[in-house]
């Protein structure tokens, strides 16, 4: 029996349920009100555990099988090793073997190393996954493949999800750098150091049982503990849990093409004129080359200005270490490194502070971080004329991106997208996103090579740059621009078949995607 | 109606019910199995906390009436800073002038600068305390002078209870010599630093409302977060939350007694002796002159055996930094600072680590620190011939003390007690302590000016001492010295009536203590 479909305040239909499960659907930014108490994981006795502290198994396997592994739980691994992950598929080559079925994957995020897992999925240990599916695993989802829906959240989303015991996790395995045998794990060093462990930190907080698996065991106390063994029930060493060069991954060179170029000068350019950019300011810019550029845009304007941002968020990279370590910030508050100079800054450096989900975006919590940045500068691969924006579809209808923190950010006092007018020929500001992933209310200005469009509702922004001589034009101007070169897009054909749910920050339904036709 | 009397595992009578509320007794170490589930607090959203993150308020009135201040609630404090705490008296003070009553005031411990408190709790403004209650209010309650029964628990057993949701706190109040307006919050830096602030984690993770007061208020973000601001409601500011003189307390001189000297010198030869003071090993002493003066004679031996130990766990002093700073020690993991050295190492030195009773001493949580610390040295006011301990009632039968971290550290591999044979002509040994708060199955070792006593359990250190040279006797043997040179001491007298509760670390009731008639 097909569930019955409900329209969500953003007008998109939804289902009542999702793999069975009754969904909340969107009510508005900040209208559902979350009513109950914070989950509440069983109580330990210490008792159950080694006097001495060794909690170390001789195997992954044995540690799953001691900490319960068994049909239809769900098992969560996190994404700091991004495409360079070993563990996550170790995991399920074991349920496999044993025979398991019906798992819910639950990692922060899939890369396509992960597409070792499809036969899984086809087979049935996987029933399906809730998390970010970035590229081979989203294209399988789309094709209508994947047994159970996906489910879609924000890296605060997801925090709130395990918080308020909408998911719960029966296993996390945690793959550390470097940990001891008490459980006690940092992600700062070691042979494979992927900068810090946050994204698993709501996974060793919530979950019933938590492993670690390391390739570097040190004495106790493994320290920094970004991971509290005072959570961990089983430690793994193993040979290697990540390749290095494939850990960072992301564009760490500043672009090349000059309309990107422009649209990075554009944004700084902009910031500048609308006073964003003034002594302790704060800002956060994603990966990639366009957002690269900004960051160095924003340091030539810092310099000429002779100011200093109190903080930047990151994504860190060389860029923003370079700005820490020339005093040009006085914190980089980071939520996942990008590349070895990020990792190497947050091992040496005071003001490279380590943050979580829980800190810096949690919606379901007493304030987090991402409202109180100045400016946040994001992508999109769609924004329609209501400045709505979309991440995880592309313009063919293919789930291939996760998304990330981008719904959080969007709670910044200024939300920048700088885009290309279009890719491959294809417009980016379409009539209306195929997925809704955030509502035009919170994004507040498109950056593009050919105009920069405001949105209405920022009136205190309209009236800043006028006379400023920034090109100025309306988002419908800007589509039209587009379409007069390239022509109005086809719309992507889907089925009814819906592949995957999109959370809102706050746990409701705020769209879904349908198997691509 | 009085409660019924039931006896626990110790042999103690204990009633059925404490302040009303059934209590589990004592069943044995280890026999306790917790049921359930952590305590969850209510879920918030982001959208009842200013977006810009300033979570001041003028006031500590407004913020507690905004707090929901009101009759019958349960208020909880930290004492990091000791016998200079401003923040505790204030907080009553505004109940008082409100005309609240019967609240029930939670502090990790109370020392004699709360003495101000006392017409509080004859008025009826605050209830009853749970939590240590040194000197005055102890007397106090001794007395039978406060309306409800005194709960007290060791730092671990406070951690476990609010863990638990044995203990509900209403509304916390967190005194932070630095904070920002978010409510991140850091001990070890401001003009009242204290070094750390790890006795308020639990009330900043469970309680409902969470203030934070400071007398440094800095710009976002306050790093370290030892406190983090996602977890508080409402920041204060005012001009002075402690007395800096007086918030480094304890004796931080090296004991002068020749007796104690002697005790202390009898304590490093012992550990020598049997094999503790081995490289990589681990120490906790506590404060006061002859586990000072341990310290040194520890690092004496060090010195000469070229050796390092793995970690001291630590209430830090100057002596422990020193070790620290010359290379005996790789880390200090530290519970609370002593004195000033302390705090600056705390804030300078990267081995020099903020835990808190999470980390060490939560008896249910998978595993803590204190059963892999090889050796510990506390003291006690009475020992019994079964080797049981006694810290909060002095043999008058006054209590006077809190528990602190001493029951948790029985946990470790090897419990030292060095006392001395007799305070003012009083045994220290007798035939059953007036009150058990640690039971003799955990104490391995009483050293006395006049020999060692080795508990008939450990079989080991027994076979290790042969042939020693080392003055070793049993327990009986030195209670019958002290006696034959002191007499035998009168017991105190005391009333039916129960005054105060005594925790084990798993929440169950090990002892009462009875008003001194």
């Amino acid at each position: 029996m097909k569930d019955k479909m409900i329209k969500n305040a953003a007008g998109r239909l939804i289902p009542e349920k999702i793999n069975g499960e009754p969904i909340v659907p969107f009510m508005g930014i900040g209208k559902y009100k979350p009513q109950g108490r914070k989950f509440g994981p069983l109580i330990s006795s210490v008792t159950d555990f080694p006097s001495d502290g060794d909690k170390t198994v001789p195997s992954l396997k044995e540690a799953l099988i001691k900490a319960g592994l068994r049909d239809g739980i769900t098992i969560s691994t996190h994404h700091h090793f991004r495409n360079g992950d070993l563990v996550a598929n170790m995991i399920f080559d074991i349920a496999h073997e044993l025979g398991i079925k019906n798992l819910r994957w639950f990692p922060s995020a899939s890369f396509p190393c992960h597409a070792h897992l499809i036969p899984y999925l086809e087979d049935g240990t996987i029933h399906h996954i809730e998390g970010s599916m970035n590229g081979p695993l989203g294209r399988f989802a789309s094709e209508g493949k994947m047994k159970g829906v996906g489910v879609l959240r924000s890296h605060g989303g997801r925090y709130q999800a395990i918080q308020d015991g909408e998911v719960k996790i029966d296993i996390t395995v945690i793959a550390a750098p470097t940990a001891d045998a008490f459980g006690n794990a940092t992600g700062d060093r070691g042979a494979t150091a992927c900068g810090l462990l946050g994204f698993a930190l709501a996974d060793s907080q919530f979950a019933e049982k938590v492993i670690v698996v390391t390739d570097n065991l040190v004495p106790f106390p493994c320290y920094p503990w970004q991971i509290q063994g005072n959570n961990v029930d089983y430690v793994v060493e193993m040979e290697k849990i990540g390749i290095p060069e494939q850990i960072v991954s992301g564009t760490t060179q500043i672009t090349k093409s000059p309309d990107r170029l422009l649209i990075a000068e554009l944004t700084a350019k902009f910031c500048e004129t609308v006073g964003i950019i003034k002594d302790g300011f704060s800002f956060q810019a994603g990966a990639g080359g366009t957002a690269l550029s900004i960051g160095i845009f924003f340091k030539q304007i810092m310099q000429e200005k002779n100011i200093k941002a109190r903080y930047i968020r990151a994504g860190s990279n060389k860029y923003a270490v370079q700005m820490l370590e020339e005093g040009l910030t006085d914190f980089i508050l980071d939520g996942q490194t990008f590349d070895l100079e990020g990792v190497r800054s947050m091992r040496e450096n005071e003001g490279h502070i380590n943050t979580s989900p829980f800190t810096s975006y949690n919606y379901h919590g007493k304030g987090n971080f991402a409202s109180m940045t100045d400016v946040v500068i994001l992508g999109a691969t769609e924004v329609d004329l209501n400045f709505n924006g979309n991440v995880v579809t592309h313009s063919d209808g293919y789930l291939l991106h996760g998304i990330g923190g981008w719904q959080n950010c969007l709670f910044s006092k200024c939300t920048i997208l700088p885009i290309p007018l279009f890719r491959d020929r294809i417009p980016v500001i379409v009539d209306e996103v195929t997925t809704l992933c955030g509502p035009g209310e919170l994004i507040d200005v498109i950056v593009t090579e050919r105009g920069i469009a405001i949105n209405p509702l920022r009136k205190d922004l309209l009236k800043k740059v006028k006379g400023s001589g920034l090109h100025i034009k309306t988002i419908q101007e800007l589509k039209e621009e587009a379409e007069r070169i390239c022509g109005k897009p086809q719309k992507p054909e889907f089925a009814d078949n819906i592949i995957a749910a999109i959370k809102w920050v706050d746990g409701t339904v705020i769209d879904v995607v349908r198997q691509v036709k």
